[in-house]
């Protein structure tokens, strides 16, 4: 692990310009800050009309089965863009396996899920959707809904070029392009854009600490995770409260051993506000959640300051969520297909 | 029943300027349009600190017990301020025992709830929080929720003069203050107001019938109904799948052997964005809930054309919700209480 300025000097010394500056070049070895503008999606144009769609889709609660869960239910948009739960509540009151991540600035992250079997946005969108344990909706359903209303049969006129605009393809595609516009500029970007006083010291000691301990080994790039796969314990494996071990992770997806308990490397972006932490939710703590990665996967036993900094670095990762006016959505018709709540089997 | 301008002559003749005006005169002896302000609610100056605090909490799904629901959840802004559900879903999966009247212009209505139970919005909101199948939370566990997280008590202190800010009871005055800003100005306020051109022809024709057909009579006011308390059949009572023998309306409230069957009539401002309709919640179609109600209540047989003049007249009381923006919400802390999924017995 490269050390980038030695650790005792730090927290006195980082408010010399010049120190700071050395700080910010490894900084900008490991980090990028968040684009000024809505990130290019594959294959899907982002436009005015394609947002102001998938904000009525992300808000809409008739996408599910049972007429109860929205996007929004799971990623609140008022509460760091997850829902603050262990693992999600959903269709009959059936837990999720997962604990949901944050859908802000999830457009950043090189796939979806916490073993990445999205490779984006759009298709991510398509999961909860159809999960029984969600929303437990079909394609058909939805399209049906969808269709029923000629407020949204219109929006996806305007969004989408061609015949048969409403689609359940297009629905998530709509949906990707209103999360792509959930970007939280936070202090961490105003620093590494160039300006000093927007980490305080012990935060700039934490960041220190955070590249300097192995933390940015994974966590790194724009949303400071988000792309990679690892395994959950490394270098010591936690116990079955936090790794529970009917959960195998990304071998469910790739069915290769190596890939046991293997994840994506969390996305730390507004993490101060998303509690509990990992995919398990069972660590209600980030100076918890953060002393346990340090031990499972760098082999380090923070001291309990280290591990204070390390958290006031992870607390300037928080930005302000743009304002978001909840949408007006067309009312339902007669031939829109009713709400059920009933649990069907898979 | 008054008979305000011969019914065949209406629908030709009411762009006349002076008929205009003679039923404009008989409809504000009837009805008001909604104030161009927010109104005073006794015992709760509504001041702007209030309204935010109130909004941060109408959308903090902290206040159940599971973490899961929210006032917003069943009084969702996107969709006319209700759910679009027969009747609600709320803790463990349990389904309420009455449809979810629209929050939007509540604050009009003389009492709260189907059977008026609750004098005003503040004691209201104070039910579904406390209710099992609802949000099946606690007074005590909302005030220590409240009291974890540091921006709710600098919130509630800038809101609220004295010590002990952090209360049940103004967490209740606090929701009431935001509601209370949730007017939806529609074009028969505009009409009522003078503009001749805000209602067309069929609406006018539709206002007419309502009048004159004696629907008015209870669906009046500011809200078009919201006071006043009716027996469900007063001429003739609906079938018991429209009308549950199971809920005897305000006969739980007053225990008046009278009150059998008796319910608030409900407010039919934005009553084309809130099916299903009735208590009961069992009728999905508008122009259906108009035939049963002219039947049971009135004992008039509405033509085809009739019921849809009035259904026409009732799409002119919908009016847009004023733009709110996703509150950014505290992040809990150490001592925040857990949520719980759990059903514990009532």
């Amino acid at each position: 692990m490269q050390r980038i300025i030695p650790t005792l000097l730090a927290s006195t010394l980082l408010a010399s310009p010049a120190l700071a500056n050395d700080l910010r070049e490894a900084a900008l070895d490991m980090f990028k800050p968040l684009p000024s503008t809505v990130p290019a999606v594959a294959d899907n144009p982002i436009t005015p009309a394609k947002i102001e769609l998938g904000k009525m889709l992300y808000f809409d609660p008739r996408l599910s089965a049972s007429g109860v869960f929205s996007c929004y239910s799971c990623h609140n948009l008022a509460t760091g863009g997850d829902d603050n739960l262990e693992t999600s509540i959903g269709h009959g009151w059936q837990k999720g396996p997962r604990n949901a991540p944050t859908v802000l600035n999830s457009v950043l992250n090189e796939a979806q899920f916490w073993d990445g079997r999205a490779a984006d946005l759009a298709e991510q969108a398509k999961g909860p959707i159809q999960a029984g344990v969600e929303m437990a909706n079909t394609p058909a359903n939805v399209v049906a809904t969808l269709n029923s209303m000629p407020g949204y049969v219109a929006a996806f006129d305007s969004a989408f070029d061609g015949g048969d605009a409403v689609s359940f393809d297009n629905m998530a595609k709509a949906i990707e392009a209103f999360e792509a516009t959930l970007l939280t500029p936070a202090p961490f970007d105003a620093w590494l854009n160039g300006n000093d006083a927007a980490l305080s010291e012990v935060e700039l000691a934490g960041l220190e600490l955070f590249m300097d301990k192995g933390c940015a080994s994974c966590h790194s790039g724009v949303n400071v995770g988000g792309h990679g796969y690892y395994p959950f314990g490394l270098i010591e494996k936690p116990g079955s409260d936090v790794l529970p071990e009917g959960d195998k992770g990304r071998f469910a997806v790739t069915e290769t051993a190596d890939d046991e308990y293997v994840f994506r490397a969390s996305p730390l972006r507004n993490i101060a506000e998303t509690a509990p932490y990992f995919h398990s939710g069972k660590v209600w703590d980030l100076k918890v959640a953060v002393q346990i990665m340090a031990e499972s996967q760098l082999g380090e036993e923070l001291t309990d300051g280290e591990a204070d900094q390390i958290v006031a670095f992870l607390g300037a990762l928080s930005g302000p969520v743009p304002a978001v006016s909840v949408p007006a959505l067309p009312a339902e018709t007669g031939t829109t297909p009713r709400p059920t709540a009933e649990i069907l089997p898979q």
